[in-house]
């Protein structure tokens, strides 16, 4: 039994998100039916990290344990061939049995991007948000900062199940500025060891109050420690987030340099 | 009566094109709707760039005569309220009364990307050209050159109007490397004093037949020096394709720095 790894992309516009549910177009779904066209099995995909509707990915994870003697190459080419313009496996790698996409990683990377200008961009508009009023950005870099480290993010998330952690190791959480189409965008770039639901739309939520000057850096730091979701802005629409890339301990998945061949 | 300017941007992929065709959606008929419904005025938009269906626009220019009293603020919110998602202005500016955006215009740059890796990225698969044969870029940067100057381009047009001049000055012939959703793709910057019909996509596709060293540099020139449209390479498809900005002589048109601003 191989298992194979695939790191893809997706854009999440017209998905109800990377899970299979009940109705309409998930990720999961495109990728097991893509899977079955090439190799005749069914099997069940698993994916790193869990995106809701409208949220878009550049570097998700997934794998595949498999009985299928295609090579690599065979594999990338074949699955973009069945698969439909809005997911696309960007490269394919050997992994040892046990590893898991989701349960081995221990890092995961989000872009959420803001237009800050006076009207929206139109090539834009399904990967950005628009936001008309004047944005504070060193306020937002500073309020930011403080989420660096371990904490509790229960006024971050959505929904907190009962006894489970909500206790998170936030590796980076900084503001940039980034140029598309020729566009001086917000970039808020958030890593961590994994992440609660909704938890990178609450946190731009609340920092772009912050930017708005309703909330002092400060006062985003004692709502971090307040731990009550109800002091937090609210979450932010789902098109500005994009999965950047998910991480392993090392020695667990590596995309070689060339990474379609066998 | 006041002659007013609009700088616009919009997202081709639904739309004819820049201009009024009996069938489909143009980005005229849109703007001509939206400011009927602003001002309850039927008016002609004039474009300075005829853009193709597909083809996109972040710096696109129009004018409008008009009576309307309505502030430059007043125009760029009214006319965003009312125009479909996929266009939107990004600015308003008072002009003389003699401004045309096509006539008065004197340089056109348009920007045409390229995604030239193993597998497509989804959230670009409308914006760019994705091209998997492995590209020399270094060849097509040495081929660009060579058409800037004063050339009759006459090699790399749809259409040779009888008695009309396929002489244009090329200010711009640019290869150059960016980066989108980590992705890094080659854009291709071309600016000229106009462009002749599919100009700058005949161009594109040349020059990635020089990228995949099925013509050398001299070859690309001696095409552009035989001015025979069955010696250039295929049309470039119009997605990759954005009008970047158009240019006009001095004083004739100028964004304020607070651009809406009355």
């Amino acid at each position: 039994m191989r298992n194979i790894a695939l790191r893809l992309a997706y854009d999440g516009t017209d998905f109800i998100g990377s899970q299979y549910q009940n109705q309409g177009r998930s990720v999961q779904e495109a990728l097991e039916q893509a899977w079955e066209g090439l190799t005749q099995e069914r099997r069940r995909v698993n994916l790193a990290g869990r995106t809701d509707a409208g949220v878009h990915a550049v570097g998700q994870v997934a794998n595949i344990r498999t009985e299928t003697r295609h090579s690599r190459r065979t594999i990338l080419r074949g699955m973009n061939a069945k698969l439909p313009p809005d997911v696309a496996i960007q490269a394919v790698a050997e992994v040892d049995p046990d590893f898991h996409a989701r349960h081995s990683a221990n890092r995961r990377s989000y872009r959420y991007l803001i237009d800050n200008n006076a009207a929206w961009l139109p090539n834009l508009r399904n990967y950005v948000w628009f936001v008309e009023q004047p944005l504070d950005q060193a306020a937002m870099a500073e309020a930011l900062v403080r989420l660096e480290g371990t904490h509790d993010f229960a006024a971050f998330t959505a929904l907190v199940p009962e006894q489970r952690s909500t206790v998170r190791t936030c590796y980076t959480a900084r503001l940039s500025s980034v140029t598309m189409f020729d566009r001086h965008l917000i970039a808020i770039d958030l890593a961590a060891n994994a992440f609660l639901q909704h938890m990178v739309r609450v946190i731009v939520g609340t920092v772009v109050l912050v930017g708005r000057g309703k909330i002092t850096p400060d006062g985003f730091q004692a709502i971090l420690e307040g731990r009550d979701r109800k002091a937090a802005g609210p979450t932010a629409v789902a098109h500005g987030l994009t999965l950047v890339s998910v991480g392993y301990p090392p020695g667990l998945l590596r995309w070689d340099a060339g990474e379609v061949t066998d």
